[in-house]
């Protein structure tokens, strides 16, 4: 048997959630079954529990992915800039998140182990936002007035419901509109675009 | 057999409700087998589907219930004071609704039937939403530079995000100073808490 190098192994694992993350928003946590985790991922079950526990390891794995992935881009570009790319592309990533939010969310509903992992993944995407907000403020592009924790918080919240929206599939309606007022009641009075 | 009034009819289609919104939110939509519905009902089958055609109409007649009544507490208090009163007490009415938003919003995201007749509910609570914002405008409460249009749309999307989040059942943490931030942000300037 040929020796896999680590670009190999990542190269597998990275297949494995790609395909386990369209399983997942298609069929559901429950409907994903073995069989077509198979089938999407394009590996035995064998190879796929190799490289995840069971399939909570591997749900989980997903929504640290999504939550690293999205933390990069807020660190970038901002929270505000994210939720403009959701809105404009909600197939392609980053929104692989809407495909498997719901899935996830009710999952924490139901399951405070999950739970618990996924805020810790969560605290990663929170941790960047307030990292930016704060340099943000620094420059005096923000408003003075509302603690930092609360313009983060108002921030996460707002990512929620559009997260939550372009899942169910609704219309977008005059949400780019909206981000403009988001984004205008974060930033200090006549102050420039903050891009937060 | 005796008759029955119409007010005892609409007092066990109530129960029915009643109990079926707790099952749902429970077990989820595929969860919610007809035995189980029967128990937290406490009626049987052949009662049930009296009242409703099958499980996708009881489903449906619960977002219509919720649908009509945040539309009312709305018309009357205002979307923000009714997103107060669901952060203040997540497990009581009006929050009935964070128990099964997450299956309603699942059900919407792979079921464009349900979708349609969701939206067509929802319209009831953005309808009662402008019409209190029209008001506020008249008034001169409100801001006069973004269209009411995307002032209703950003109240919703802030709905939407805390009632994912209460539904996940993730803390509030300083979500009661988030929700003055939203208010404040609709408000025209200077002016006096428009109870939005």
């Amino acid at each position: 048997m040929p020796r896999v190098s680590s670009d190999q192994l990542e190269a597998r694992r990275r297949q494995i959630l790609d395909g386990a993350r369209a399983c997942f928003a298609r069929h559901g946590y429950e409907g994903a079954t073995v069989r077509r985790l198979e089938q999407t991922t394009g590996m035995s079950r064998g190879a796929i529990f190799h490289y995840f526990r069971d399939k909570q390891a591997l749900f989980l794995a997903i929504a640290e992915q999504d939550a690293r992935m999205m933390a990069e881009v807020v660190a970038e570009q901002g929270l505000v800039q994210v939720m403009r790319e959701l809105l404009s592309s909600p197939d392609s990533r980053p929104a692989g998140w809407t495909g498997t939010y719901l899935e996830m969310a009710r999952k924490a509903r139901t399951d405070p182990t999950f739970r618990e992992s996924w805020q810790a993944y969560s605290a990663e995407l929170t941790g960047a936002t307030r990292a930016r907000l704060e340099r943000q403020a620094a420059s005096g592009a923000l408003r003075a007035d509302v603690d930092l924790t609360v313009l983060t918080q108002y921030l996460e919240l707002v990512l929620e419901g559009l997260v939550s929206h372009l899942a169910m599939g609704l219309p977008a309606g005059e949400l780019g509109n909206v981000l403009d007022v988001v984004e205008q009641s974060v930033r200090r009075a006549g102050g420039s675009p903050a891009d937060v």
